[in-house]
């Protein structure tokens, strides 16, 4: 049987990830979202094994140290991560899957997994980021100023990527993930 | 400038490769059709430059011995070819262009433009391939199984292309087509 696609969906944090995976699922549902694991209490209507795996830390570190991430990090004072039991199980199934993470994410994913696809979402200049990043309530200003440096550094790596999609507009940016995907099930490897 | 991509849509005869891409030219603009040279008779109807690019025999040999063309072929007691000169002015203008050509042209053409992007259209199975042969009225018996054995030597050739899309139905085909072209404008290089 055919093996599922590893699709990983990743760019600059504040470039819009969430926003064009949630446009392209909204008609497209012949994928699987990886589900991340965290240690970051749920919020009211979140639901374990649905909108993420929760994890008490012990837990979170005994899975870490048994090498059950494909990648791992902290972000605010979480972790998050992604278990390999979880993808291996809908790979094998047949079922493509798509990873929503960051550059560091994706830099560890492939070490392991060099034939997945991965796509790296662009801002369409330095300038539209900051803007995005500005209207971000949360973010204080040592933040962004940070994220922006980050981001700067971050768009560098797109050339081990094998696609890039510019977000200039998310719903653009959707159709042209749904064409990766559909692409890619074509492809002869 | 980005130059333009080269798309090879090839196939076993009778694959409906013609079908496919008027298809995708329905609803897609975005991209050249690739013009053939030929030294067929002009039917009514049919213009130059528009067509075909109409040559009598002596032009069109004088054109292979200075090597113009990319690939040629002869078919049914006419010669047919791509043009070098008008395939590269397109690509140089950062216009795609797609060439429909048979396997032994795809070859040709690789040989040279190893970076042009190949798409193999696939017959569901070899009966369906036979069964499309029987619709052609043109076809004499023996040329129907000579076509039919090439077409099985064909398919095995599969393995060099990028990509494979099986022709189960040309609606389907052709949107595939159009994502291919799609996901290909996000590669990076």
């Amino acid at each position: 049987m055919r093996q599922g696609i590893i699709f990983v969906l990743s760019g600059p944090s504040g470039v819009g990830k969430g926003t064009v995976l949630n446009k392209l699922l909204d008609n497209f549902n012949d994928i699987v979202y990886s589900i991340s694991a965290t240690t970051r209490k749920p919020r009211i209507g979140e639901v374990n094994g649905q909108d993420y795996f929760f994890f008490s830390r012990e837990d979170f570190f005994k899975k870490i140290e048994k090498k059950d991430f494909i990648e791992w990090a902290k972000v605010h004072n979480n972790y998050y991560g992604t278990l390999r039991s979880y993808v291996e199980k809908i790979v094998k199934k047949g079922k493509d899957i798509i990873l929503e993470i960051d550059i560091q994410g994706a830099r560890q994913v492939k070490q392991e997994y060099n034939d997945a696809v991965y796509i790296f979402l662009s801002p369409p200049s330095i300038k539209d980021l900051k803007s995005r990043l500005d209207r971000r309530n949360s973010e204080n200003i040592d933040n962004k100023l940070l994220r922006l440096k980050n981001a700067e550094i971050e768009l560098k790596e797109k050339s081990k990527y094998d696609y890039e999609i510019i977000n200039d507009q998310a719903n653009k940016a959707a159709k042209k993930l749904k064409a990766i995907i559909i692409a890619e099930r074509c492809r002869i490897r």
